[in-house]
């Protein structure tokens, strides 16, 4: 990358979409011309800004002459210098990201499910052959500087384990269930009163989200293909007031996580789930709709970004750094570093290994606690601790109990890691215990050795 | 930047200084030696190491073959591609930077002291006029990618406001004071047993260090030249037992922050000072040994990198990023964005706004908070909130009360943001009054309004 020139030339800019994030970039480019042009070296001109329905009320600062409903023709227009796709989804987002890249021209995108599917693979190595930019800083944890961290600064870093917050909707909804004892579905009426939520919030909180954007960061920080069905998924539907009593009592706060970590010689571990975070780590305080990115590396050690992960002002910020970068490149005849990905050998989801908590009730009498532990015992889970409790207030009228539940105890019990799949058989075995009357809770912890 | 082609061609790294960052370099560019090819498309080949003792006793991986004690001839080796500073402090590291600049060839180093002296500001320009990249990732707050990230991914964002956590002995003796309620002698001396304090700790504890960050920071986060004899600057050493109490009771923890910030149309504040943050602000979050620095900026919002701040290996790290940047920009006939800087127009120490909380031990008797409060009127100094409370356990005892001090009351004041002349004043004028038996406490608050 060189300097800007003293007179810098002009770059035309395609934009697809015209959604908050498109809006908000045009916003930018408008009130920041000056500083964006000695930052870049070029003066950015819109040539377009393709969208649906041209008859659609837009804000008051997006050009109206600039407006297309022919994004294929505005790609296609030689005139172009960069296309910045900001449509999201697969089609025609994937299908216009092809032709702009086929043709030579850089791509600025923040489209996380189309990087994320099988597609996004195939349009990195196109971008690899035709020598171009394929840039989407924006497509993960919104305003954080992730991916270029990652590619950059961190490019000769052995990255151990990434743990991200990298859902705000999600994150909003545990931040109020934990702070203020509210239940899920109240919480999560209040986001969607307040737009942080869908109508239909299932990619939010089934994790759907979350697992686009853990397949992206398996290869940002790995350097692995992975796409996003292939990733573990459990999203935050069934937390109840028993994990949040329990994460509240023991020092934790619970989040859901997209953790990716190399497993083995060759191996990665990519997974979507709710987890314990201990008070103290620096995850635990990113509250609200925040994103932040925990990162392992062998000698950078423990390092965290914070920021927004949403939200029209702070995407664009993203798609703008991307857009300077793609202009100095584009500039200088060179591109971004893109090495090439391996495929990913994937751990199955029955050997991915978490620790656990895991509440029981159970009947109150001589010889339950060694029925169960050896129920733990017999499929291999290592139990770190067990502690028998108080059931909490309304919790016999709230049990199933087989033998009543009226005189029963509480058991929490703390694992060593152990694989799912042990642990599910060991579920599966404590709830044909007759001493079992209910589990009530189960939860991966993080930092569990 | 390119991607790496397919035969590597050798870099010649000559490496100035051989201490715990120096060998852990050596370390790294030897054992990841094959991921940093790839990466950088160059083969690292050691030229030389400097160091002012051949005979000092060094770890088993630094090749002793290596070793020189003439870092001059080194750096005018015409065979050495990379030059990279880890020696510290101004001179010779200085000259010898200087040196290699003149010569065309690029420099990274981890020198806070020399980047924010005024030497520093010559060497920026010296590498602009050669073309060639001086690169600083290490300098500030060790492993975290924060230069880049401010260099590059946030290029095109206004910054409005920089708060670093960026002295880890600080933050930790301040951890341990808050958590533990232990007093500073004494977590000092801890922090001096386990070698995260020096034996004269005063660049720490008073703030050099961190005003030295703050420096360069101002440079990349705002573009502005400002040198650390320009910062000001307040340490650790007057925080006591009546701001720790404060602190905890009010939802606070005391942090020592470099904080850089616009005022007006062209000014910047720059400054380090102890703050109380509140309990959920992410700074709060950060303990121990760990730096942070929190961005605000028009676009993305609020962003915060974490991570740890010294350290070999981290910073070693930060080195190696760096060295990976400048090979690639080498290979590839360019350099990294440097774009020119203005000179600051510091806004003088007497101006510097913040809120702040004042602890006052008073006489229990009529009128007292009239008189009190018409000290801060009359020197603009506008109130936020008083609050009357009990003395804390013991305090009678320490009083030094002109009026006995046995009967007294503690007003607690938080301030709007003031100036800090003015709070000064006001301050001298408590003083003066006879009713103020002792000022028991002052810190500054991030967040006010």
């Amino acid at each position: 990358m060189t300097s800007a020139p003293a007179t810098p030339r002009d770059v035309r800019v395609a934009i697809l979409g015209c959604g908050n994030v498109g809006a908000a970039l045009v916003g930018i480019l408008g009130d920041r011309a000056d500083a964006l042009s000695v930052q870049s070296g070029a003066r950015f001109v819109i040539s377009g800004i393709a969208v649906t329905d041209l008859g659609t009320e837009r804000p008051a600062h997006v050009p109206r002459g600039l407006l297309t409903d022919d994004a294929a023709g505005l790609v296609a227009d030689p005139d172009v210098d960069i296309v910045v796709e900001l449509i999201g989804g697969r089609e025609p987002a994937g299908s216009l990201v092809r032709a702009a890249l086929d043709a030579g021209r850089p791509v600025v995108t923040a489209n996380k499910a189309l990087l994320a599917s099988p597609d996004g693979v195939a349009l990195r190595t196109l971008a690899r052959e035709r020598g171009v930019d394929l840039l989407y800083e924006a497509a993960v944890a919104g305003a954080i500087p992730l991916v270029r961290a990652l590619r950059e600064s961190l490019t000769g870093e052995r990255v151990h384990r990434v743990m991200g917050i990298v859902n705000g909707t999600t994150n909003f909804i545990l931040t109020r269930m934990g702070e203020q004892g509210a239940d899920y579905a109240t919480v999560l009426a209040e986001a969607q009163s307040l737009g942080l939520a869908e109508r239909d919030p299932t990619a939010d909180v089934e994790g759907f989200d979350a697992a686009a954007k853990a397949a992206i960061l398996a290869g940002v920080a790995f350097g692995y293909n992975v796409s996003d069905d292939a990733v573990a998924r459990e999203g935050i539907t069934g937390i109840g007031p028993d994990d949040v009593d329990f994460a509240r009592r023991s020092g934790h706060v619970i989040k859901l996580l997209a953790i990716v970590e190399r497993s083995g010689a060759d191996g990665l571990a990519v997974r979507v789930h709710p987890a314990l975070v201990p008070d103290t780590h620096p995850l635990a305080g990113v509250r609200d709709a925040f994103n932040a990115v925990f990162i392992e590396g062998e000698a950078a050690g423990e390092l965290m970004l914070y920021g927004q992960g949403a939200g029209g002002l702070p995407t664009a910020s993203a798609v703008v750094g991307d857009l300077i970068d793609a202009t100095r490149n584009l500039l200088a005849g060179t591109t971004a570093p893109a090495p090439e990905r391996k495929p990913a050998h994937l751990v199955p989801e029955a050997d991915l290994e978490s620790g656990f908590y895991i509440g029981l009730d159970v009947a109150d009498r001589p010889g339950v606690l060694g029925a169960v532990t050896s129920a733990f015992g017999a499929h291999g889970v290592s139990i770190r601790s067990v502690e028998q409790e108080a059931r909490p207030e309304g919790r016999k009228a709230r049990s199933e109990g087989r033998e009543g539940g009226s005189d029963g105890a509480r058991l929490v019990f703390v694992t060593h890691r152990a694989r799912e799949g042990d642990v599910r058989a060991t579920l599966a075995a404590l709830d044909g215990l007759d001493v079992v009357e209910r589990i009530g809770g189960v939860m991966r912890i993080v930092g569990a050795p």
